[in-house]
């Protein structure tokens, strides 16, 4: 953890280093076996959670610095964020503002200001991505976004437009390379957008939807080993999967 | 058209009046009988043609800013504007830069530096939105999606971006409402799909899922006076319009 002092010369030096106004916020969400959950962070001296943030270089493209940032902040690294929504209420910082303000020279520093914060989302399994604190934060853990603890600022507002637009997606990308083991069945795909839509889907409607959408491969083998009909086994069809990423699922215009 | 000089004095005060760095351009699509249009200015002494666009306010919220910034610029009022994506990269000012830096002292000024611009698009009918050019403009006009003059900066981009963005919504969201007459045959409202995807439709599969959605209400009536069999009429059922435009099109999971 950081001293006052340390924290006074940061803030002096952010000015040099990044632009005024505008920063960026990641919503992490991470899936394994049917359990889904947002990455958080918890402030030294901060009882709300945050989602975690930073702000641009000024040479450095929009994208570059939400990976850096996520990096820096959490440790985790090559991770696909992508940009879904600006937050631009002149008042979202206006809490955070007043709480630092108490810390910090009465003189106007640089987070004694309005940020538009851009925000960017990943879907990972969180299995494999085991997050660790920076030096502002006292944990950096991954939260189940069914017991979540109260957020800072507007971050609410930013997970939920995350989950949002995640759930949105599922209507027109393809969704789970990275989440599936390399064969699975079409219930385990199911399970996967029950959890992302948090709710029960059906399973004929689920099948033949899914189907529809030529981007998986019916494989001769079954799963052996339980008490019903083995059932079929499925993998992606990885040249429909990228076609389907680049031009939308069938079943569009 | 300004004189140099009232150009250095507004922009002299543009470091008061605005946040530094950001920016706001919109896209606005103008559709009428099977035409698809775009809004475009053409600055005074450039050969390039721009989108609207402008600079947020110190206490704005964006979406204020970004109907203000159109008005303007434009002339255009109370055009449902939408943000769809921020274009980052550190040097897609610099073009702009340079040619202003001849025009302008050579201290720093607000012009001289790096914008992330957030992109606002909306789709209109043209033939109610006549445009007007402001004080830094030649001309404000419909520009032909498929005759377009040469853009500049980055603004053939942020075009694209928006097109495509325009173009996945119709997978996701209802469209029409404000482009088509109260009542309409299914192939006019087919010309609309067409004409922003760009390409032809199966007329079959298009009634199919256009009906599927639920979001038309079948009238008794016909359209008489054609030399084939007179096309039902259709009107939009505004309450299943609205539901959709909230929850997503049915045919989502």
């Amino acid at each position: 953890m950081l001293t006052k002092e340390q924290l006074e010369t940061l803030w002096a030096e952010a000015d040099e280093i990044y632009l005024n106004n505008i920063s960026i916020d990641c919503v992490v969400f991470g899936f394994h076996e049917g359990v889904m959950k947002v990455l958080m962070l918890k402030s030294n001296n901060e009882d709300a959670w945050l989602l975690p943030g930073g702000f641009v270089r000024k040479l450095e493209p929009i994208d570059v610095s939400a990976n850096r940032i996520l990096k820096e902040r959490t440790g985790l690294d090559e991770i696909f964020l992508k940009q879904f929504h600006v937050f631009g209420d002149p008042d979202r910082t206006k809490l955070h503002n007043e709480m630092y303000r108490d810390m910090l020279p009465a003189k106007k520093n640089f987070f004694d200001r309005r940020f538009i914060s851009i925000g960017y989302y990943a879907l990972v399994d969180f299995v494999n991505a085991n997050p660790t604190p920076d030096v502002f934060s006292e944990v950096c853990t991954w939260q189940d976004i069914n017991d979540l603890p109260p957020f800072q600022l507007d971050h609410e507002l930013i997970f939920k437009t995350a989950l949002d637009t995640l759930r949105l997606q599922l209507n027109y990308q393809p969704i789970g390379y990275n989440l599936m083991p390399r064969e699975f069945t079409m219930p385990e795909l199911q399970k996967l957008y029950e959890t992302i839509l948090g709710k029960k889907l059906d399973r004929r409607n689920f099948q033949r939807r899914m189907l529809g959408f030529g981007i998986l491969n019916k494989l001769e083998e079954t799963r052996k080993g339980g008490a019903h009909k083995a059932p079929y086994l499925y993998e992606f069809n990885l040249e429909h999967y990228q076609a389907a990423l680049d031009g939308g699922l069938s079943g569009g215009w």
